[in-house]
């Protein structure tokens, strides 16, 4: 079997299952007071290019957005977001939970545009009735999107301008950054994101750690009072330090690049394969995330050959839009071994 | 330095660490319906003697219990617990949070009794005004308690029975479960604890594990839709098998009774050496966590000879509260070393 | 000035007022335990044919709706309501501060269709990670909705056997319920309502009182411990007879439905002058609003012969869609002086 | 039969449905926007000494409290109260519904002092852990407590200075405000109130209205975004001026105090009779409620004489706490023939 189901189906990179090894048995404080997890925030603040940024070191994607939203917003504020995005529609309605209406926009393809938010927002105050309605006190975007796909350095600068020029914070979904990060599509910078976003989270999880994601708020301002809100979410490591050794491992020797630009460039012979023998994109991602449409034949054929990847919501009746997911754990010749089934139905027509 | 702060400070049993990096690139599903998942819950049903017991691994205690009591209450109903207890004191408001309300009773040494309980529910139903109140919807205990004390198994059952008397399900915290069933003074077994709670969790961030804990429902009825619920807390792990694997580990061939036991005997060394020297006993602990009242004097010598250890409260004037904790990564001769100072300074006076 | 602008802008209907004044020195409990309020229940549920429904008396609607909502979902579980929905819109966001999530359905003029609920329900089970996602536990429905429209009786019949099917429940918010059993388009009765949702609310407040509605449950066991409930969601009135004395007033000798007969017979003079002087109907509402699309010059003439309405919306660049609302306190002299002016505009061309 | 079971038995002071009933017709906007809310405001604004306050006119006491408390908190946030205080007891836990904590302290007949506020605040951040508990967000105190008990000038004062040194808010619960006011112990104004409480409300339920309370913040940027909050609470009065009239009459004339002190001298009558008939006093209590330690067949003998009052949790052995408590509503000649009963039995003796 080959597996191109998702980004989240092994343990974690091997350098960072050494290091957890290695340092199993020193002795530390809790809670992130640790001096892995204080080292593994300043390699994030480093990173980043933001030296006073708060960073809290989180377990996972729901808990974290969960916990930030909930701590950006005034009780009678909701999150702006896409129908798409992961907060609407994959979290059991966690938003909710604590309180907040997610507000959505239809997306195309996963992104909003500034435009699409400064006239939501712009129309929600010319409502006489507002102050009955959820009014709009942030805007989350994921990068990269549910679908693969990148909002450019302009249009993360639109974002960030409509939400300043409207006073509500810019959140930024990372659970998948490092796949964004590594595309040869990105015209921005980690940097970039830390300079344009008042929160944002770089996911672990799904980029070659156990478990973990890494809220970043450059200006730590921004969440006064995070840890009690952290603890108050059931989302405190006692252990913290096991994140702080995973979060150092990454921003080591550029790890974290490494590891994404090794899923990015498979992912890219994976789309090439399949253009080439004439198959059809269903998204245009530039991630690492591969979107076809396939006809069912092709489906079948390629399960048959031992090929595991996921369909894209309901099946067809002719064709099915499947996805194909690389990561860290992918390998050259799982992929390898991909093309040639592919090519090999090709020459069986 | 020897350590005796607290019982999650160090990593992983080397046990854990092994098999976790012996799987480590296995390719398997997520949310934890991969097959070590699957085969940990069934280790812990056999362990438990509940063969139907719905199984849930989560990340973290303040985490399991606001999801657990969450699922186990109606909207208008509050937790019963010891005034003492974590979830009044020390989870930052995680119960409220959810919109439930704790209700508290005074408590020796973190111990509740039955009679106590059938009193308090039984005077809340006789005022007329019971409906403007928060009705106890549920039973919360620890055990060991935070004061590492122990309830007996006749006192197991009578708040068992007055639970059942009341229609109130009775849910056991057991962070530190094994070292419960571990102490000499244990008249109970886990299948006793399976056979008198409706909920109750098997504590694995204090007793071995990198982090987990295993959520028990003997009767899975008692925590209907339990995964939207986990979900919706934040508490659902994408990468399952981590928890799975490292609780398949903990009941394999005995290791979380051999952990815990090892810990034991420990602090008996431990307690014992402090009463043979004369020092007292603050609370009669017959877990893993000893109470000693020591002399301010001694304290400072103790901690200039290199041991660590926590202050359990404010530091007296002469004496001061100090609590001795250990694990399963307490070794031999940290013990020896802390016996040798005690004695020394014994010697010294 | 003459007022069409709502249906809650005079205080309550002269009846309803001497009935406050002559109770007003009675000595009774409270908490809606008094007399009145009991003979109000009583009145309601023979209305409605259900002798053993439960009815409580809340204040205002969107207490009621937060409130019975947060009573009839688990705590996973969202609610299915139209885009439209005063819930969605118009409530501030008070069914998510409970932690429940608004699932939406695009609705023409207001109303969802049984074949579009069924369809979201029978796609939401079949996609695989539906317990990651919000399960739509009830179905809330508007009669009249908030554009005038009625559902038919065939139409709430489909809607109710949908939510059998897949065992939810159907609430029904009769802010304005008054208004569609006095349409002339009204197929159904009170009683068929009780006997197809398994709650709804009869609104006093935009149908002659003071404020007040009245929530009915046919089947009592629907809202299990619903008094607590209530109380915890800070809607219980203190002195309760107040709102008992007033909807005992509303279903004494057909009170209620001589009111809003009142309103309807007023609201469909308003139509036949506005469509048979040629201006357009914008909604074709049987019930007490009336929308028209009426040239920005008619709005202004109309305005500055004091007639007084609301914009429906944004202003148009050359026609805006406005709202005329009669109610009880609408008076013939009114509707007389409003036919007079658009009369009066027509000939003045 | 007379009546002194408690004091919102009744309708409402005539002056107020006078004023109902002559205004009923008038056809004003909603939501509190109408010239009588504005005006009721100012005349709050006015006798409170505060030009600039924010005055907000909601339903009941339970509602008051828990919009208040939700608006003032952040998340992390719980509030300090007595332990007998009524958001402790006998609201159904609203406030943990918003998702806050309420931290008692005991509380001797309902009162707490600033030194016992002071070393709690002061205990909290002591504790190095205390970023893993609620932190004391706000002071609620009731004036007068639940006991009848009265704060002094000297005690509010020290207690609004413990808040501000601990930059907490100081909220007081002002359900029967107007007796503490009119009792002859009184040593402080509204206006002294209104200087030392950061948010307080004014209680019409209890004195003289059908229903509402006035929400008073002397400072309005203490209560930002205040109006979605109420909505969102599902507090917002549709029929606003309902409230504004009733506060109107309230604030005119000085009515408030009028019905208040009538209240107050009858409830001293009482206390005289029974004290110079040789019972004892329970609780001392200055306002108008009294509490009187009564033999069992006095209780008896007085309820067979048609006398309505409450006992004060259980009866007693052979004696019993009972409450008599006057309003607005109780007559001179109900007070002359409860005297009459207690003197009567007195000779039959």
């Amino acid at each position: 079997m080959i597996y191109f189901d998702s980004d989240y189906m092994e343990g974690a990179h091997h350098e960072v299952m050494r290091r957890l090894v290695e340092t199993n048995l020193e002795h530390t404080v809790g809670y992130g007071n640790d001096p892995y997890t204080l080292q593994a925030k300043d390699a994030i603040r480093q990173a980043c290019g933001c030296p006073e940024a708060l960073v809290q070191l989180l377990e996972g994607g729901t808990q974290t957005n969960a916990t930030v939203i909930d701590a950006l917003l005034r009780r009678h504020e909701g999150v702006l977001a896409a129908e798409s995005a992961h907060i609407n529609v994959h979290e059991s309605g966690a938003i909710e939970h604590s309180g907040h209406k997610v507000l959505t926009l239809p997306a195309a393809n996963g992104k909003l545009s500034a435009e699409q938010v400064d006239r939501f927002i712009t129309d929600f105050y010319r409502d006489e009735t507002y102050e009955h309605m959820v009014a709009p006190g942030m805007l989350y975007i994921t990068q990269p999107t549910e679908y693969g796909t990148l909002y450019s350095l302009s249009e993360l600068t639109a974002l960030s301008r409509v939400c300043h020029r409207h006073h509500i914070p810019l959140y930024l979904d990372g659970a998948r950054l490092g796949y964004a990060l590594a595309s040869p599509m990105a015209d921005f910078t980690l940097q970039d994101i830390a300079r344009l976003c008042e929160v944002f989270y770089i996911g672990g999880t799904k980029c070659g750690l156990l478990f973990g994601e890494a809220v970043v708020a450059p200006n730590p301002d921004t969440l006064p009072h995070f840890f009690p809100v952290v603890k108050q979410h059931g989302a405190l490591c006692a252990k913290g330090r096991i994140l702080g050794i995973q979060f150092l491992t990454l921003f080591t020797d550029n790890l974290y690049q490494q590891i994404c630009s090794h899923a990015i460039g498979l992912a890219k012979r994976i789309r090439e394969a399949f253009v080439s023998a004439g198959y059809q994109l269903a998204i245009d991602s530039p991630t690492n995330q591969q979107f076809f449409l396939l006809p069912n034949e092709m489906v079948d054929f390629l399960r048959d050959k031992g090929v595991s990847f996921e369909d894209w919501g309901v099946r067809g009746e002719n064709e099915t839009t499947v996805r194909f997911v690389t990561s860290w754990a992918t390998t050259d010749e799982a992929v390898d071994e991909l093309v040639r089934c592919i090519n090999l139905h090709g020459n069986d027509r």
